[in-house]
């Protein structure tokens, strides 16, 4: 927990939405802890640059070595935005190198090339040919973006390539020709290359209702070279995927719990069609390094899709390969402080969404059997489509205007943020309303008084000296004092 | 047709939009009948309280009573708005009875607790184990809507809740299990609480073309339940439903005519996945009740789908069993006067998408069966989308903007409103035009008026002496007090 | 390539986008060529009835000559505005006529009752009982959307009868019941008048994003009809299609290379579903008097759809047949020049495009054979539609607004004045910077002077006589004028 905080901190404090509260930041829990680092927005950056070089002067040792710690954290854990800013003064190829690099981790949300490498690691570990493929998918991807000259931000945040290195590995995945076979780099750099234009197609769709296109790209590329082919064919030939036609033979006392507890890190190696613990294990590594909170949904999400394999009778033997987790991991991901900002109910609402994702996972994977396909992640972006166009009234459950979405821990800042401000504004509202009812009554008061003195005139009038009259002008005048007072309060 | 009569009568007068002209209304169709019910539009709240409490002097007894048992009849057709306004101040339980028996009815579009019972009380006579798994979807959908914090105008109109009965129904239809597997009200509960989702999901996309939901969510849910599971699951496996490999055996001279005729009624119990001819009969009434237009565009429905069925070959045990009808009720209510203004334009444009829905129909169900699925109310939505989103020259086609949809009769009081206004508006613009033009004369005949007082001047100038300008000053000025007259009529 | 360009001449002649660059138009590219006749937007009108009446008295006896043929050619090419505007005052019947034949061409996007004429003539060869039913359904379609009063200006362009040949053309096609079978006619007039209200409703989806429906109408309702009724039907049984379900069988060896040759121009035939070379030849000759753009990339997209069929393993039959060709040919006509004005960018996008579609072509066509269909156009329709639906950064790429859309030369012509009036613009922006920072040295200098002037004044003041101060006072009014001619600029 204490770790999970320094993190927060760090890209906090990096990514200048922070800092003061730093040094007399307590062990509390993260969402306590993350509070009162907005307590003054606007003047962040100020504090920031102040605070990296001064210090308080009461912090102890051990506070400074904390938040040097912290700072060494934060160049590599969020969206190493520093780094990033780096690499932009680098040449190209170096450039095109980070940008694969976070286009491997977009896949699962994450905007970091150091997870990235990992995720390579961990796809050559599982198996070179498909890594290979992997990357050639996300290069080309990238540069296909380049040359339809895409928006360059979105290219440097890797998302025109996760769409890539998925075309790129699960072709190689599902390719009938076993390993090594290498006219399949031709459909994959064809199909890799159209990733930008599906991509952009669908994004001129989505963005009506500010949405993502996740990895619909790949769904489409992918099945579309699938089916285009088949498993009956001389040049590309896919496995042969049939739909279940009998009951499959499930014993209850068969059941291998370790291989049911492996399916978790499974069912994330999935995501990249990997079927390896260890390689699953890498990639939440992975994760964590970026964002913690992203790390646990994927978590949970894994173990939802497996309660909802064994709650709908699936083959155990599915359930083991991660077949049920791959779709819910990135649906819990997307849900639980992705797109949304997270509280606890969309906490809850993530949960629900994996759940529903499972069911929809098994019936878009037997439907897809009929065509001899696999299931991709329709699935997960169906699920997350219909969870992110929900509209509720209540306002616990915040959708983030897509250009304001990053990674959880910062876009819990922006919610927050936004929440002060709210908080502020309702507060100077409330407080001009109460000062505009206090002038009310001064008026209503002066008004009185007024009154009063024009009783005292009319009936000085009835006397009718001269000098009275002198006297009640002297008076008006007074008043007319009196009452520029709120007019003044006014401007 | 004289009752068909009342009920309008009723509706329009609780409703506030007519009463004036009840006293004097004549049995004439209803078409001409309700339309001098819109001679004041506006007035009409005024009218009622006034006619509530004191009618015409001159009324006959025979009219008195008359109008005694309209207003009987008014509390519970229509959308008895009445009874709905006196529910919002009752115990929050009866008000989800309410809710939940409005819910039941909305499958056909009726807003109407009455409708809604009569309709449980045919699922009762049909099959006991449907019913509650109807009555639980629609109970639990509500709830998840209360949770979700939907309108709650939309939740008390039932709009939650249709799409839960037809989940929880449909699924216990589709049961292989049989009645009373008690796990099956598991995936019920969770379907049914996934219906508000996906409504709101769905609705998030429909409204920008101003469309309705229709039963998409309850369509989406149900098929995902049942190619999740499939015909070969432990837990909840599905009935066997299989596309159709040989030509069917159609023999004409074995046609019944008597069950060819009851599947009629038959096919709008199908509407509810009911093949008893009575509880047909019993959601007739129900329809009824609450609007005769409703009512009589159903039966039509029922009828042209049992057409379409003879005209392309079906077998005619489909047709017996209501299979071709259901889709047709559902379209032909849609378009006949729910979502468009009922006109005869209208009326044949409700024809034409009944026989396209069926049509669609048949092709939906082949599809639909290879993934051994039925095909559920699929054609409904698609063609009823479709003939919604058709936009014409004519201003006898008049799409309803959606917040003002009602039932038919309420919408034709509307369409009728707005008819009158812009006739007013229009005979006004006319008004003006034509005022404006004899203005357009006035000048010109002040003008010339005008031109011969100046040559009269200069005539008189040439003369030249004193007095004679004295006078012409004179006409000046009472020259100008006639151009003043219009000016007068300007403002 | 002179005919080409003659063709163009003409068009722009008629068209009244040029003129003027006429008799000097030397043989160069199409390209180079036009682009001069681009110089005077805005007055081309006046330039064009000048030209008419009197043609430059230079001009030799050869250049009368081929003006006055290339006006003769331009009254049966591109989209016969001449005569399409002289129908307008023709029978009811005869202008029904014109609607019908402009219906049967705009399958190509080509908007020419002459080429209609043609492509009828090819049915005729192909199969008498398919050019009936292809008249029958253009006929049906087009009176549908009379009385439906649809937009006039489409209906006359023959946009409501271009699926209605293509609904007609296939059922009779993919009817099992071979030719004459006349009760065909009645499904074929029941889906023919159900186009425009597809049409319709598809285009309030598609225009939201500025997108024509091509020929989605005709693929939804073939399909519906094919798969309703399927190859088990009494009444319209359709042929039996079934999917792949082993290795075909190809040999390079017995490859044929005539036949492979012949296939592009079967391919241009498929579009109406004809194999016959022959009639794809007439096709080719229809498209060529309208749009020799259009004919281009109708061969070029055959062709691409021949080479992909090659890559991607298919039967050889099947490439004989056409069938990797028709949709190839559709796609590559309408990313070509047709939607986006034709650059070298576009042209290559076409071709990307292409190939894609043949891609999509294998994928979609094994999946719709398991449902017993063929893939009629929606590889087509799906590939064009996500090459509109692009956004890239580069203004080389430019597509048009749905409403300018005409043939490509036409648009050729839209896109080069508007980057001229763009240019324009540009350079007057320019000269007015430029003016403006000569204005400010202007007036720097002035300002200079009148600092000096000031100076001598003050001067002048010390020394301090009557005189002096007159003259600074002259002095003042002349440096007045001085500062008053900028201002006058300004104005």
């Amino acid at each position: 927990m204490s770790v999970l905080l320094s993190f927060k901190d760090i890209q906090e404090n990096i990514h200048g939405s922070t800092s003061a509260a730093l040094p007399t930041s307590s062990p509390a829990t993260t969402f306590t802890e993350l509070q009162p680092l907005m307590v003054h927005p606007g003047n962040s950056q100020e504090d920031m640059t102040e605070k990296d070089t001064a210090p308080p002067g009461g912090a102890s040792t051990l506070q400074k070595a904390r938040a040097r710690f912290l700072r060494g954290v934060s160049y590599f854990s969020g969206d190493m935005e520093v780094f990033g800013k780096w690499m932009e003064k680098q040449f190209i190829l170096l450039q095109l190198l980070d940008w694969v690099l976070r286009g491997a981790a977009q896949v699962m949300f994450v905007n970091n090339p150091l997870s990235g490498l990992i995720i390579f690691a961990g796809l050559i570990l599982q198996n070179y040919w498909w890594a290979l493929n992997g990357f050639v998918g996300t290069l080309f991807a990238t540069i296909s973006a380049l040359i339809l000259q895409q928006s360059r931000g979105a290219i440097a945040a890797g998302l025109y390539g996760y769409n890539g290195i998925l075309v790129g590995l699960l072709m190689a995945v599902f390719s009938n020709k076993g390993n090594w076979y290498w006219w399949l780099l031709l459909p994959n750099v064809f199909m890799s290359m159209m990733c930008p234009i599906v991509s952009s197609a669908l994004a001129s769709i989505n963005s009506r209702w500010d949405l993502p296109v996740f990895t619909l790209p790949f769904n489409i590329l992918v099945c579309l070279h699938m089916v285009a082919t088949g498993h009956y064919n001389h040049h590309f030939p896919q496995v042969l995927i049939q739909p279940r036609s009998e009951l499959p033979n499930i014993t209850w006392a068969e059941i291998d719990v370790p291989k049911l507890f492996m399916s978790v890190p499974v069912g994330i190696g999935q995501v990249y069609g990997c079927d390896n613990p260890v390689t699953g294990g890498i990639f939440i590594v992975s994760l964590f390094i970026s964002s913690p909170i992203t790390c646990a949904h994927a978590v949970l999400g894994s173990a939802v899709g497996m309660v909802s394999g064994l709650a709908l009778a699936a083959p155990f033997g599915d359930i083991y390969f991660g077949l049920w987790g791959y779709n819910c991991v990135l649906a819990c991901i997307a849900i639980g402080g992705m797109f949304y900002a997270l509280t606890w109910q969309v906490h809850l609402l993530a949960i629900t969404c994996a759940f529903f994702c499972a069911y929809l996972g098994s019936a878009i994977a037997n439907i897809m059997s009929r065509f001899g396909l696999p299931a991709c992640t329709w699935p997960f972006c169906l699920s997350a489509l219909t969870f992110l166009l929900l509209t509720t009234g209540t306002k616990k459950i915040f959708k983030l205007p897509l250009a304001k979405v990053n990674y959880p821990e910062k876009n819990l800042g922006f919610f927050w943020k936004m929440k002060k401000e709210e908080k502020i504004e309702k507060a100077e509202a409330e407080k001009k309303e109460r000062e505009k009812q206090q002038k009310a009554i001064d008026e209503e008061l002066i008004l009185n008084e007024k009154e009063q003195l024009r009783l005292e005139l009319e009936r000085a009038e009835e006397g009718g000296t001269q000098e009275e009259q002198k006297a009640t002008e002297g008076e008006e005048i007074r008043h007319n004092d009196v009452i520029e007072i709120p007019v003044d309060d006014c401007v």
